[in-house]
């Protein structure tokens, strides 16, 4: 990360999100999902769509997705409160006084350029543009643009208004001022921002996930268990702590004293296969899409798909409000 | 596993728990909570306290620990009425009427041993016998036994009546019907019970968490990110699905189209070191305990080493409510 480049004018105080308009350009699913998740935070937000089936898409998608938060107690204001604060457009210009922009379109590098520069031709010069790809290095779009410095990585969780995860990722020339400023705003829109001082595609969790994948892989095809004694495992174990501590604070809350032996026991022992599993293959041999074609490692009908989908919507907003509550800080000595 | 030796008389039917005795060897921390939960399911519970010191602790650990199920609102009635289904004596003749007896002793084979012989001293012949170690195969201590068909392996997460978790291991002598017995009674203590078909000394979980654990050290020591990031995006990612999920469903949820691609590339990326986290062995050398001497990975005042229990026994109460309220039949469509 280089220091220099930096905005000639400060970066505004991230508190005031009402006084602070964004831009989102790219309105498929995930674009859509971060719309409310910035709305909900209080910002005027400009979006725009460039491809014509979202303009007519998105709108009904963002009401759907506020009339939910509503329904889930998240709102301060009524739907239409929110939804008046939202422009969407095909015109670049309206991002001109955009503090933050974020480009959501598809992962195609020729594709991202074209943004980027459309983007830089109406904003200011420290106008921070990030970047929601899981694919392309930041390094290599910051390329794109004629102020690299002030561009990064951002990564969500779905959906992005109902979750707290947020990854800050900055590229090789992204200057520690403009991840400082948009590490704070996050925290205005009550997520727990992490920043990853490398240029990292994955998203750090889903590397870790894959990490238990390829453990599992071992356990299930040498017979000691099954796939749905391992997510039973995971639902009721790990579940019941994972959400307050993660996994370093749990271990200084079972205790570490015998940690430095079962390190020594365990890692030998852990899978090192490069092998993936068979069923993976299988899965896309039957061309299963999980619960969204009722075909998946699991057996569904499609009204359980639909269920699904409902029960991720709510055990969202649950743990989501659960989470809140738990600050060191409140709880009572 | 062999399927000889079946009992003459058939095992009592697991739905009424009011009828079936249970018995508790070793009163230590674990011991107590096991109890406990025991007792919530409506066992009379037969205690025996090998250890004199144990006898003097134990009553009164199992009465706070009954009063903060009460505080809890896990209980049925008054805490003196499950107290009163708890007899704690040093006499394993005690035991003569129990359909299941839980081993909670130190992790000496030679004392488990004996353990063994004084209840099958007093039980009948089809009396379910099982361990709660982590740390001795069961088909080694199976061979202690007479009847070693009737042995097998529990594992239970702390604290054991607030938490669903429950793994059933078999070892190489454990005839089906009896794993089949505790498998459906763990139902009615409101556990949701794995089985797993080959001798296992390790939560399988706990296998899981080392796999990540080996991942994690490897980012952190190329310095792609910290312990602390880690813990947010497990906490806030990880969370917001892993205990209505699993691993595998969320595959199925997220969609599988990309997986056979994800796995092939990330795989041949993943830690296969053998090598211990240094952080390990300096925590060794400082004598660190984490929360219980206030010496960790983290930095803890005494202070918030207290608060950490109390929001370790709160999140569990909260998290245990809300896995209630997510089987997919309570999902309104």
């Amino acid at each position: 990360m280089q220091e220099t480049n930096y905005p000639d004018q400060p970066l505004s105080d991230t508190s005031r999100t009402d006084q602070i308009e964004v831009g989102v350009v790219g309105l498929g699913l995930m674009g859509s999902s971060i719309v409310v998740s910035l709305l909900l935070a209080g910002h005027t937000v400009k979006a725009i769509a460039p491809l014509p089936i979202d303009s007519e898409t998105a709108p009904n998608r963002i009401r759907d997705q506020l009339a939910l938060c509503q329904a889930f107690d998240l709102l301060n204001a009524s739907t239409e409160h929110y939804f008046s604060k939202l422009t969407i457009s095909q015109d670049y210009r309206e991002l001109r006084d955009c503090q933050f922009v974020l480009e959501c379109v598809i992962e195609d590098a020729d594709i991202k350029k074209q943004v980027y520069q459309s983007i830089e031709s109406v904003v200011n010069a420290n106008t921070v543009i990030a970047t929601n790809t899981s694919a392309i290095p930041i390094s290599t779009l910051q390329q794109f643009l004629t102020n690299p410095e002030r561009f990064l990585g951002v990564h969500w969780a779905e959906p992005a208004y109902a979750t707290r995860f947020l990854e800050i990722i900055c590229g090789e020339e992204t200057a520690t001022v403009y991840a400082e400023w948009l590490y704070s705003l996050a925290h205005q829109w009550k997520k727990e921002p992490t920043w990853l001082k490398k240029d990292s595609r994955e998203i750090i969790t889903n590397r870790l996930m894959y990490a238990v994948y390829r453990e599992t892989s071992a356990l299930i095809e040498n017979g000691e268990t099954s796939m749905e004694n391992i997510d039973k495992a995971l639902r009721y174990d790990a579940g019941s702590w994972i959400t307050l501590m993660g996994i370093f604070r749990r271990m200084d809350f079972m205790g570490l004293e015998n940690q430095l032996e079962t390190f020594n026991t365990i890692f030998p022992t852990l899978s090192n296969t490069e092998k993936v599993p068979e069923i993976m293959q299988k899965m896309v041999d039957i061309q299963a899409r999980g619960t969204h074609n009722a075909k998946g490692l699991y057996p569904y009908t499609e009204e359980e798909s639909i269920k699904w989908d409902k029960a991720f919507a709510q055990f969202n907003r649950d743990i989501y409000r659960l989470a809140e509550e738990y600050p060191l800080d409140k709880i009572e000595n």
